[in-house]
């Protein structure tokens, strides 16, 4: 099933609560922040260690897929209430990104890697 | 193309560049908070009415592409990372949802909304 | 009180607990986003109007004044296990930003505004 | 100097150049959110030990520097907005905390304190 079914249900589901109101643009991103911020909770006095074995323990496990999918919920209102197509964005992205880092010169290098976070 | 299908993309780009030593689940959740953040800037000194023609200004709204492409992209490279179906994750959630939120006791109700957002 | 009389505060706080060992860096930094996104929860369903008006409201005043301070704890966890200065680092960008944006010039130019916000 | 010494040079600041129309409640924790973002993406590639010694780099440790002076003025702008006594909030937490996870029972117990980040 793809993207656009997806917002489908997410759509149908604010609108039979008369909430669809509250999914401006500035709401959603700020829902948006908010359920990174949950996300980051999961993780924050986890080792790498610990962090890198999350999904082996039931209960953890099951919160981390819970927090994926609310970020990726408002991530999928925001792009429909926008009228962005998600998938069409992404591919341009990482076309932009292929010119930006050619795979040779990137290779391994952890300063140029830094320098295209802080350039996006 | 589904979401599987997209995340083989990212993967593949990291791989070739030797990325992938980096993608960690914290360092991704980071990544994603910054991207968040990212966006959010877009949006912060609009007014609503701003906001919601943002699409309207081609700068903007390339800016806007951009950024919702790069958190979807770091969305994606963790779910992938911790081996969680996004697809999977997003409907069980709306399961969750549909129980804790029925639409008749919910309609129009912005206290329950959010009650809702602070419970999840 | 100053700063660093709050910064000993929390920082016996974790000591007593035994917990300055989760307090690195990265931790501290996705705890902040946690936080951060703990307080944008509380204003996202708001209208401007009510987000104006938030802490007329005791309830929602005091979870305010929670996640506040919350975002500021943290912060000054960060600060102080990097050594950074808090107030000698927001004079010197104050100083910085008074170069950079010379009233006269950005005074009501909201797009020089958002130029600003990018540059930082 | 004081956090509201500090508050009135922000304040000033943004008298100056008619910047205080845009520091809305909710425009602030959007500006918040884009911060910590920033700060999230100088240490997200970072492993633990590079982490640590982020501050021995010259030019990393400017940027952390002016990306924490960012966080905590738009903390302290917002704060000020409404009318929050930062430190009287934060000592107030700090009261609360004492009381939810005693020295004795917390100690060393990252169990109770992810539970404590939970509950925050």
């Amino acid at each position: 099933m793809g993207i656009s079914s997806l917002q489908a249900i997410l759509s149908a589901f604010a609108e039979e609560r008369d909430w669809a109101q509250f999914h401006t643009p500035k709401n959603l991103v700020m829902a948006l922040s908010g359920e990174v911020g949950e996300l980051a909770a999961e993780f924050q006095w986890l080792t790498s260690e610990q962090a890198a074995q999350v999904m082996e323990d039931p209960e953890r496990a099951e919160a981390v897929r819970q927090e994926l999918a609310d970020v990726f919920s408002y991530l999928l209102r925001l792009a429909d209430v926008l009228d962005v197509d998600l998938e069409e964005a992404l591919r341009a992205k990482v076309a932009i990104n292929e010119t930006r880092y050619p795979a040779d010169r990137a290779r391994g290098n952890a300063l140029k890697y830094t320098a295209h976070q802080r350039g996006t």
